[in-house]
């Protein structure tokens, strides 16, 4: 086997370089080395790059979504298999801590947003999966890499945002952001039996497809009107049942409290790289719920199964696809949101 | 305005006649009378002329499930209006005593199942409705009288099968019984996020029609395998994650328990004529929970509004279509279950 | 029966007048006229004379909280008769609007926060109530005013507090602020099966008196030593497994989410005067959720019953007890936190 | 260390013998051997005695609940430790399984009932004990044996039947059985809010006892008066807003549905010996959930804390206590009733 890989190495604020590293090789018994099939590049690995994520370690190879095939495994895993083809979960949980008892492996004691930020993650040919047994699912065989690819990360996290925000049946959902995690979000509210979905973002493009794919029933661009009073007018003045914000914005996070009914749940999925102002006498009375929340991505053989029946499908998002080589052309391309990118796709390195 | 007009009058077992009845006037100062548009048989109106409900007065009209014009309001009416176009809740209630007020409508204690029961129901060309406020709701202009016409009994009741049977996203949830109920049942189901839907009936043609449809992922024939046997051999050995009953026979019973996993629930949703054993050595450790219910139809707001949306629609139950003078056929081939009757609606009366 | 009364009117930012005013009557049909027995000064009170509350009308008599004997009810009130003595809902609300209907009566379309607000309130001999049915709640015999007094605002906001904090039997929680509506949570707690509850205030006095009472089990003085420290050391480093912040400055709400462990909920139910720094970015993947809220008191029949049955006092809070006659004193000891006041109960006026 | 050990076997339909077994060892890397300290005798044992526990095997030692200290443990075992003092869990559970994620560790794929009926139980001198870590509870040093005894078995299954109920704070709750499982499940009740506690037996003095001890506000005793109509004349007519029953007889789970009011929850937490007539006609429209289980023990920790704390405490069960050397008479005393026996404590032996 060879020795060593080509991967993608954070080195601080703004500095990311395409090198040669060692193969890893497994370290503690619930370890897994996969074999790195189809990866991704995702907004928080911009966040890292930003230095918005202080906890990130430079000298660590990024990302944290992928596909592949198990090569070795320690001696403490159980589920696991050498050769099994598997998506991984992009947070490393122990599975027996007090927080990932009670499910909020985000949390673990021994893990949480570990890989492609305090360790080596998957852009790169080869990867080490701490926790082997709660970090990766096998992919049944008529699912395919590509329908499995977006599982453990941004369909987590925007199925996570759809349960954090309470939908009952009927309800009128708003989403703000058209990007990966919001897309998923909206359509993982029509998992929880959202009447109407609201999606609300500034790219006309990632709006009008969102609408053609049956993601959202209205759209609105606030840069266009105003988003309250096209909310309002959409909901008998009301406001929404539900917000999910997966923008991250300062605009946005006022717009989510605002275009929320009273008594409504306010889902703050994104990642804020400043503090906001939170205006509690302004909405005082109004009874809002806020949580936030980096993903506990513990449904993932609920995704996996909804994948398999066909309730979900996230292959839409797949907008580029490139070997690992082209890695830095890609983070060019999906940072600056260029050529209508949503997902940059990057296959294993060729010539080598 | 007409004084009489045709009615189906139940006058005791097995005696249903239809007869003129005076046109009914207003009662209470919170009646509507409602002009007949369409109205159904239910499996309900069977059990009356079974003997089975004896709470049911003779001399009653019977039907409780319609669609119609608003012709006038008594004077505490605030929110319906004469010419509205409304649908029908198959409960009366106060919406204001303590049952109501905890959405436990059907233990309302100025109500219940009144209408074509205790009081005068719809099986005519008028039907005096109590708390019209809370009873009749009004059907949307791009809503037909056809798509509205189930939402408040048998959607309502399918949908409260669905709710009580708490069920989570991906989860396999059986239902027993292809009926109006259960296939309705079958399709609530899918808007809390179910994974495969496995339907069980006895006849081959409902099952097929609910496949093609794409209720059902799975269609189970209990008189041709093992239901117990073919629902583990889906379920990774371990039973459906949610059963809903909608059949109300001694064996469906029976087998709602066999074919749930441990820890789940089983909907009873069906009208049982007798009693049934209770096995509780036999499941003990089982840890199941059973929901007895009689529907709370309190969501009718939700389920019009997922009707308004296209997130809802039974219109493929009407299999027949007939008039008012026809009824006494309909009674024969939608309680014979002939000519893979699902729903025999009735229209106004000709030649009057 | 009189036609003038003592009453205390709100002019404008610090101007409140003990003066003359006409007896109330009824307005509308489902108004009753209360004649005040006890009455208490609110700490939502010194609010509006701050000028915090700018829908706060000038020209009315404030207070909220009261219990009274009804002297005449209007012609659709179907369940308050005259005579009753009865404690206040500090919430007007109509029961019937969309908001009411799901419990959210604090957005009622036709109520929310209006006596002594937006019409005239109980600082007064008699006051006018309008929405009876839902506003007034009956007292049993063996409960005296005393036990009712509170029942309806810091009882109930004190309820409000501890059920959005989903506390679980044997949860450790948190509540800033000894003042009224904190030790009112901190008792609530104990209804829903805390273990230890923690208390926090700067106010030794107060400390004391809760510890003494058995409504805290450890109490914390912020400013003789670190909050997160010392909750932490009682938690096993996890912090609090919920927090109730009913204090409402600046360096509470900070201390709010500082001492609450990841996944729990921080119940804001003080009102604040300014907008507060939202640490989003500090706060990342603590995951936690905030509930902000003005009281839904809906549980009005709950709490009496728990006064009645003895699982409920709050008559502690009564540490001064003088007429109508030396409100403006009772607004400098209560405003000014002096003599160890926690409530000023104000009786019908002398002397005239 | 001594080799054998005084152990009581049973050996089929009534046949229990106090004789000397070899003392256990390690089997497999996962237990624990535990000398037992006290042990109890448990209805539980009674049924399977009776024949009406068909799983329990010959041979087996019986015996489930107990307290003692650790003296070895196995390889893979991370947090017991020898020379802790422990209270047990009476249900085996890996912690992994399917189910056993879920909390549902009654029906953990490798366990469930485990001790004293399916492999050798407690009542003796020393007992292995599988899954250690999931299946022992340190016992914090001011708790006592005898605080801490009751914790695993009666006192979860109390706890776990006033769970089952979803009580509401104010909530009248009846409890039928006063023996030691309904006087825990009255306790517990009391830490989810309920108002009143409402206890039916037959024994007149175990009525007055719960009483005089504050489980329960009123008692009935349903062979000198109407249970239904002695509930219903103490909540407004409508029956208990949620039924636990603890007592397993025909009678008892009649009057169960019977003595609630329409929507409510009735927990079987009873082990049934027959099956019961379900008269589901007779119901039909009162909507009841009923509830059935064997423990699902998994809120230990929070049990201990409520222990520890002093908001639970169960030391009123031990009415007798005599060294295992005494058990037959135990059997005779306790199995009858006899001596107002609640809970006959066996120490270790004496004389050996």
């Amino acid at each position: 086997m060879q020795k060593t890989m080509l991967a993608a190495v954070y080195h601080g604020l703004g500095d990311l370089r395409l090198e040669e590293r060692p193969v890893p090789v497994l370290k503690e018994p619930g370890d897994a080395i996969v074999k790195v099939t189809l990866s991704t590049i995702c907004t928080s690995d911009l966040h890292i790059l930003n230095g918005a994520v202080p906890r990130a370690v430079p000298g660590t190879v990024l990302g944290h979504e992928f596909v592949g095939e198990i090569v070795s495994v320690g001696e403490s895993v159980k589920k696991r298999k050498v050769g099994e083809r598997v998506a991984a979960n992009c947070i490393t949980f122990c599975g027996d801590c007090w927080f990932c008892r009670k499910g909020f492996i985000n949390n673990c004691t021994h893990g949480g947003w570990e890989l492609g930020c305090r360790i080596d993650g998957c852009q790169a040919e080869y990867v080490r999966v701490p926790y082997a047994d709660t970090g990766l699912t096998p992919i049944p065989d008529h699912v395919t890499d590509d329908n499995a690819l977006f599982f453990g990360d941004i369909l987590s996290s925007g199925y996570f945002g759809a349960e954090l925000a309470e939908i009952q049946p009927g309800d009128t959902v708003a989403v703000i952001g058209a990007g990966p995690v919001g897309l998923c979000a909206a359509m993982c509210a029509g998992l929880f039996g959202a009447g109407d979905v609201i999606l609300l973002d500034i790219d006309a493009h990632r709006l009008e497809l969102a609408k053609r794919l049956g993601l959202a029933t209205y759209t609105i661009n606030p840069s266009a009107e105003s988003a309250e009073e096209a909310v309002r007018a959409l909901t008998q003045g009301r406001g929404a049942d539900a917000v999910i914000e997966a923008a991250g914005g300062a605009d946005t996070f006022q717009t989510a409290w605002q275009i929320a009914r009273p008594n409504s749940v306010v889902a703050l999925v994104a990642m804020y790289e400043q503090a906001q102002p939170f205006p509690l006498p302004n909405m005082y009375g109004k009874n809002l719920i806020f949580k936030t929340g980096g993903v506990d991505a513990v449904h993932c053989d609920r995704l996996m199964k909804l994948i398999a029946c066909g309730k979900l499908n996230t292959d839409f998002l797949i907008t580029h696809r490139a070997p690992l080589n082209d890695l830095m052309e890609g983070y060019r391309v999906f940072g600056g949101k260029q050529e209508h990118c949503l997902k940059w796709v990057v296959t294993p390195p060729v010539n080598k």
